[in-house]
């Protein structure tokens, strides 16, 4: 009889509940906890497997932990209810907060303490590709963590970056795409908001910009969301202080020089400064908006 | 007999003499000028029609300007030699310069004074292509001046952006991808070096955020020279202090901070301090490198 996959995805929001979802959609048995009791509930009324942690965990193969930073991480795996000490030798923590290369390296080796195997699996794609099974994932960890996560890297992913064989580069690597994902949204919506004050329209901006060597990926996707004047939240522009703070923390330890990194982490903290926190990060065009005396475009919806 | 459209390209540089060239192809009486008389007779070798410019000028339809920045454009537009005075009522003046939208709108008026139409028409692509016919232009004027542009236009680019109707827009929609490019640029070196600090070699770095939210249009173009050790110049370091210069005027005019190009303008200078503003300006890269002591890679070449 073959062994069908155990898996339980700690942390049900936005990211989580989707990549649960796959992981049911792949046949794998899944199992989805949160703080939140409702998002429990709503995964269970998917399919999703009901049984106490308690009881689960021993059984596990791996434990998918998708949650917001390292504090949150380390509480999951250590903490007072920490999972790691109950789960199997030879099971998988799949970690895809963003955290600090340090950090990982450091979960590896108390996982290893218990015979569990850690993949520092940091993702990419945001909640839509996260809902259809189209994440990237930056992924380093050893041979065997990397073969025990493969029923659950596969219901989850698009494209899986292997990047060495211990933790460490997965995180590495996130980081610097955050640093230029994070540079590129507030370069976007300084160019959007400067050419507003050269009489370019928003909608013109996006048309021509979009469309010539001054493109990005992140302005592709962000800047709709200005012209539309939505500032429903995708992503928040909360995460960025987290994400640029990790990047300017390891350039820090390693003495390195960030100067467009810190000045777009300025541009954040003044977007969640004017209350914005909560807002999709598109919203840090209001910062130029304000200091330059702009009117950004309203939504048709209200 | 249908008239052939006769056009003069003035200024024969890395982007000019491809132009011209695509004039020549598509079948303009074409003649070509330039303070570098060896360019001039390379391009009569090619086909260029031969005739001293002051015969040429009253009988030009059009005068294709393609020159390093406003001070040259205004020397060969209004100079002591300068060709408008000699140009006839009808013809246009097509400015591809990188300058500021008041300048533009300065020649503009000055032109009008001799009866001669103005296209604001700055172009984006690279010198590749410009060989190829394949430009963008971002283009502000009269209906008049756009309908005498028309053939030189269709000869020359593979996208024509119509901005507005005078001088100004076009000039105001390159300054915003100048800011764009540039940035996008520095973000890409300061991302890569950063990698390295963290043990992601610059294929890796390439091979992955080409592929993730990260990327941009510079970063596909300009990291590979870096990957590659190939600072043969595509478009210099030197250009960057220039344009962003642009930007940062017309921002301090009209009191909008902006901190990203700021940020990304002194990398640039502190290359050019380096001795580097003739290399390719991937090699922005190096003042990373040098700051964080870090090893890019060489060219196999040597």
């Amino acid at each position: 009889m073959s062994h069908k996959t155990k898996v339980a995805v700690i942390g049900l929001g936005s990211m989580g509940f989707g990549m649960a979802n796959c992981c049911l959609a792949a046949g794998l048995e899944t199992f989805g906890y949160d703080v939140n009791k409702d998002a429990e509930e709503r995964f269970r009324a998917l399919g999703g497997a009901s049984a106490p942690q308690s009881e689960v965990l021993p059984t596990l193969d791996a434990a998918l932990i998708v949650v917001l930073n390292a504090a949150q991480t380390e509480a999951v795996l250590f903490g007072e209810n920490g999972i790691v000490p109950h789960m199997a030798k030879g099971a998988v923590v799949i970690s895809s907060a963003t955290v600090s290369p340090d950090f990982a390296r450091d979960m590896e080796s108390r996982c290893a303490a218990f015979g569990v195997h850690y993949l520092d699996a940091p993702i990419s794609g945001g909640s839509l590709k996260a809902s259809s099974g189209d994440l990237t994932i930056m992924a380093s960890g050893s041979k065997e963590a990397f073969a025990k996560a493969a029923p659950v890297l596969d219901a989850i992913s698009a494209k899986i970056f292997d990047l060495g064989e211990s933790a460490g580069p997965g995180s590495a690597m996130k980081a610097t795409n955050q640093l230029l994902a994070g540079v590129h949204i507030v370069s976007m919506a300084e160019a959007l908001t400067f050419g507003m004050t050269q009489g370019i329209s928003p909608e013109t901006f996006l048309e021509v910009i979009s469309q010539s060597a001054g493109t990005s990926w992140m302005l592709e996707n962000r800047a709709p969301h200005i012209v539309d004047g939505d500032y429903t939240p995708r992503s928040t522009v909360n995460i960025w202080p987290k994400d640029l703070g990790i990047v300017l923390d390891i350039a820090k330890d390693a003495k390195f020089s960030a100067p467009i990194t810190a000045a777009a982490m300025q541009q954040y903290l003044a977007a969640a400064g004017m209350g914005l926190g909560l807002e999709d990060d598109a919203a840090v065009a209001k910062v130029y908006a304000r200091n330059a005396g702009l009117t950004l475009p309203e939504s048709d919806k209200e």
